[in-house]
């Protein structure tokens, strides 16, 4: 039992791993197999197919980076800081991931996402709800900062948080394109403007 | 004579078409061919291989949009309005996708960024170059703004034409993640907010 599961573990650790760096199509069951050092009858004992598996890291991905934004995003900290607290994190995933593996992977939704969406549904449905749920998250803290006068009077919470999930990815693909997290910085400027944040706000920010 | 360079027109056609709406990885060439309705030895003939292929699709893309950003943001309209055309523009050509193909299927340059930045440095260099001269093509059209007072003084002309640029990508990937070209209709908004344009300057635009 034990080791059954260690398989089931070590074939979604070379699936994140290969995912990240090569996209979905490039990849076949057997590469996942042998970079997991796991007979490929295995993989079929724990997945159905290999989308069920691209499924399944999806969902552990998402509950451990969801985990990381709510704790950022419902610190007690001002609103503009933990959304200052998330941009720098999202860098520093970068600039590990970046360490770890010679090159910038980016954002796993947002390469999925472009990869995926014209020809499999169940992922981008999956996609969809995280992209959803992201937005949700950070639309409560512009909510936030708009009751204590951070953001312009006229932004659209909803509208805004919309707009800095899409500035991340944007960032995140230039970050990948130039194998550069340095691209992430300008996160932060990006969010005030984006926020219509007031100036005496903005100086005492910085 | 006429009918090669025919068979050389369908292949780049049905390559351009396969590569927008299902990726790199996910075609090969025997698809492009049938596809085409032309013979697999006649690809070999005009393409040494699909990486060669991909390179000449993105630069036929890259040539077409060019020209339209350059009449666009080289119009003598005034400087805020130029980019709001573009914009327009950029929505119009999803939206005209989507009529055709069903599918809102992004930027080609962002797809193929977020599929091949990590394993396909010939590809990965030509996107670095056009994603560079789209951010110089802006960057010319912000300076302008800023010397009429259209944008805040303290915005740097060349990080906010970065900014615009991964806007665009992070709207169209939602676009296509939601199959839905009005989320590029936010990008006239986003593009007022990223250049701190001031309120009497956006009531004169409105």
């Amino acid at each position: 039992m034990g080791r059954t599961s260690d398989a089931r573990n070590k074939i979604l650790e070379a699936a994140a791993t290969l995912l990240e760096q090569r996209g979905y199509s490039a990849l076949g069951v057997a590469e996942i197999c042998s970079t997991a050092g796991v007979p490929k009858g295995s993989f079929y004992y724990f997945f159905e197919s290999k989308q069920a598996l691209a499924l399944t890291v999806i969902d552990e991905h998402w509950a451990a980076q969801r985990q990381q934004w709510v704790e950022l995003l419902g610190s007690d900290l001002d609103p503009l800081r933990r959304l200052r607290d998330l941009f720098e994190a999202t860098e520093e995933v970068q600039r590990t991931g970046q360490q770890k593996a010679g090159v910038v992977t980016g954002c796993l939704f947002g390469n999925l996402a472009l990869e995926l969406s014209t020809q499999a549904d169940e992922i981008r449905g999956r996609l969809q709800e995280i992209f959803d749920a992201q937005i949700d998250l950070i639309e409560q803290v512009v909510v936030e900062a708009k009751e204590r006068g951070q953001a312009g009077p006229s932004v659209d919470a909803r509208d805004a948080a919309r707009s800095i999930v899409a500035q991340i990815e944007g960032r995140a693909l230039l970050a990948k394109l130039l194998n550069d997290p340095a691209q992430l910085e300008a996160l932060w400027r990006n969010c005030l403007d984006l926020l219509q944040v007031p100036a005496q706000e903005r100086s005492a920010l910085s």
